[in-house]
């Protein structure tokens, strides 16, 4: 693990960018050290920069003192796009404009995604649980395809909070049924892009005996800010 | 509003009794004063002195700083019941015993209990507002069936914290899409007396833009101690 810039920023985080052989990542830690380490995650195509998943990593930084990481996935933010990303980006986009269903062609891409992407994660754990001021136990908050599969395989993933939605291919909805670490699981009452049973019956599906459904009034981007709170308090209960 | 005993307890709050006419009541309040205020109901049939209400009100007070009242509603509690009480209770065991629906007995029981109640917790409020030691906002945090009629009728109710069930008789029911205030509304995702359909059509229900739910696994009594600290931080945003 290689750190590549480092920034005091004015709410006390050090933020570190860092590459470990193929993955940029970035990495926020609090003061007080060692921190419980919470990985997120950003949803396939969007960038480890994006702001809304910066604010949230320095909040839960700054105001819970959890040493915060997010990379990006292979083909996703700063990574190369092989042929077959560009593909699934040009499909998405023609079925989407066309008003088509977009289900198979997700499914496509997330599968073999989640396959390149949970070892990554594996081995960037590998890593940060060696710095001195990251201490275990581990927390997971970000895509949830990807977050099935590592809380299957990754015995150090504590506690997982999840954004519910149907884009989940049904291998992955399978194996949600082995998943028994305690969840929080958010979903969007009225989302423009999915239907609110299918996220129900995915809630419903996980094996975990500890599980807390969030639901908000408002379309898929109308989270209100004081679910990062929640989250953050959900992670203090189970990594502290 | 007479006081009838006052006690301080060990985390700081101090509790008094009180009688109002007929109303008899406990009152909370923090060290700090003026507070703002929750009103916390109990199931019909129960006592204002239920251990995990007499807990939950101690815990806004010492932790969160809020004042919080309760009162035994007629024929409840420390009150003397009514022909009309006995015969109910009676019916209601009888129902259940014999595992008949139980729906109607309880309707039939439920809006008379409201047309009386929410008089009541007005007349409370209007002497809980006199008291230097509270300020408004006020909160309310009980008996939906209740809740639903006050947050109609009385416009110092700011918040409201519900318990999802479906003992809710169709006219309040139809009460509820005139509620407009911020809503937490809280259910039991197994729980054993009721189906989950009608308790989310209900959610569904009210009028109110900013509404979330929280869903926990396990059956009726099964609430997790922390949906407390998240109610108690939902009034903080509504009520400070």
């Amino acid at each position: 693990m290689q750190f590549t810039s480092e920034q005091r920023l004015d709410d006390g985080v050090l933020e570190r960018e860092f590459t470990l052989g193929e993955i940029p990542g970035v990495l926020w830690t609090p003061g007080a050290a060692p921190a419980p380490l919470i990985l997120i995650g950003h949803p396939g195509g969007l960038h480890k920069r994006l702001p809304r998943l910066v604010a949230r990593a320095r909040h839960y930084a700054a105001q819970y003192g959890f040493a915060v990481a997010a990379i990006d996935a292979p083909g996703c933010g700063d990574r190369p796009r092989s042929a077959a990303d560009e593909q699934f980006r040009a499909d998405l986009r023609r079925a989407m404009q066309a008003g088509k269903p977009v289900d198979e062609i997700v499914d496509a891409f997330i599968v073999p995604l989640v396959e390149k992407a949970v070892p990554e994660w594996r081995t960037t754990l590998d890593a940060l649980l060696s710095l001195p001021e990251i201490g275990g136990p581990v927390g997971y908050d970000g895509m949830i395809a990807i977050g099935i599969r590592l809380a299957v395989v990754e015995p150090r993933i504590s506690a997982a909070a999840f954004f519910g939605q149907t884009f989940v291919p049904d291998t992955l909805r399978e194996e949600a049924r082995q998943v028994t670490i305690p969840l929080q699981f958010l979903m969007q009452w009225d989302d423009e892009g999915m239907e609110r049973q299918p996220v129900l019956d995915l809630f419903d599906t996980f094996g975990s005996k500890e599980k807390t459904l969030h639901a908000n009034l408002g379309g898929h981007t109308g989270t209100p800010w004081f679910e990062v709170d929640d989250a953050a308090r959900f992670f203090g209960r189970h990594l502290k």
